[in-house]
């Protein structure tokens, strides 16, 4: 009897956070998962878990990712990156073992893993040594222009996609060229958004969107917005105004 | 015994073409319609169409929303204009009136919705009128960036989506100030893309993806194709170099 092939690393996208919408195709693949990884920052429960409560089979075994402390740290410290390349390698290597000996692991991923996803660092150090695969997913912007009820691009409407974690010069240049903008990473970033914006003329037509499709979903004008703290999934948007018959 | 209220119109995100790629909530609403609309060019089967093939209920009944002949009408021409609006109008009223008469409309769009999908046209006549509610779907580019098993955005990449329908002048001055990049709606517009990415340093990294996640999914390097032909739904995509730890 020849020994079984090596097992597949599997990432799901999640979706924008309402269970019902993930894809099918990952909702069957959670729930027949025997083994499931999943990011999150220390002590938390994590989004992407949370968002699959009550999918896992009992028997699944569960792998908390957690990210190391990075909240005193700026990105471009070296010792930052060092810190977050130790981590991603590490679990690399955990899960390249586990598809060696046999084992399928289901990644779960908030959104749509190869837009902005942490995985794509994993997928980055495995890709070569052990079957991956991914399943795309909706974007958390497609939840949040969805909760505004109104349509993010129309015609030849160009959409421009932002981080947050740019300078406030780049959001400005930027957001002054866009048609349609979108702007993620937002939680301590928004007062710098929301200057941005206003020096590139856009800050009248801003919204912000909370919670997308998920409990607590709140769609406000960033104008109504004080200087209260927002969660880091919350999404900045201008709809586009392009031709329309 | 009181008059029933009207019914819905949903209009369902069916995702980039898999069928099992669309949500847990469309599929699950299509599985139960009793009235399904869609656009199609006429004479054609319609992709929309095509990807619920076998889910339908038998006793369904199904309005198609065939366009009105535009190959030989550029989109500026007023008489185009006035055709289309038409169209949207009576498709509008046609809708309306059945909700009002109390039935549920399941509405199929390919990829998501609010994302350049046609259904956005409908909408805005509709909304007013009676209850309209939007399911999110999976964009066509994620399904092509997936398709190309690398991440399109790292770190702090801008995202900027193009549609093959602008001038190549400005193809050439967004793709130049792009990271990442996305052209939408290819077709016959593939020579013009291709001159403007040469012009803006991106040809070399381009990439042609027809039929992701559909059977006869390609992917090539836009320098690998020639001059054939390329469906609507090609995507072109540019994939961001950001940071990475």
């Amino acid at each position: 009897m020849s020994a079984p092939g090596p097992g597949t690393v599997t990432c799901v996208g999640l979706g924008p956070g309402a269970a019902d919408l993930m894809t099918v195709r990952a909702d069957r693949l959670i729930r027949a998962a025997r083994h499931i990884a999943y990011f999150r920052k220390a002590g938390r429960a994590g989004q992407a878990r949370r968002i699959v409560e009550g999918m896992l089979p009992a028997d699944a075994t569960e792998y908390p990712m957690e990210y190391p402390v990075t909240t005193e740290i700026p990105f471009d410290d070296p010792a930052y990156r060092a810190c977050l390349k130790g981590f991603y390698e590490g679990w690399a290597d955990r899960l390249a073992a586990l598809a060696e000996g046999g084992a399928d692991i289901a990644v779960l991923c908030e959104g749509d893993p190869f837009f902005y996803g942490s995985f794509m660092h994993l997928h980055a150090r495995l890709a070569d040594r052990v079957p991956v695969v991914v399943i795309p997913g909706v974007t958390g912007m497609s939840g949040a222009w969805t909760a505004t009820d109104v349509p993010i691009t129309w015609g030849d409407d160009v959409l421009t996609v932002l981080t947050g974690t740019l300078s406030e010069a780049q959001l400005a240049d930027r957001a002054a060229g866009a048609d349609a903008l979108v702007v993620m990473k937002v939680g301590r970033n928004l007062p710098k958004i929301r200057s941005a914006l206003e020096r590139a003329g856009r800050l009248a037509d801003a919204w912000v969107v909370c919670y997308a499709t998920m409990q607590g979903q709140s769609v406000r004008r960033l104008t109504d917005c004080g200087a209260d703290p927002h969660p880091y999934f919350s999404i900045v948007l201008v709809h586009g105004q392009g031709r329309r018959p």
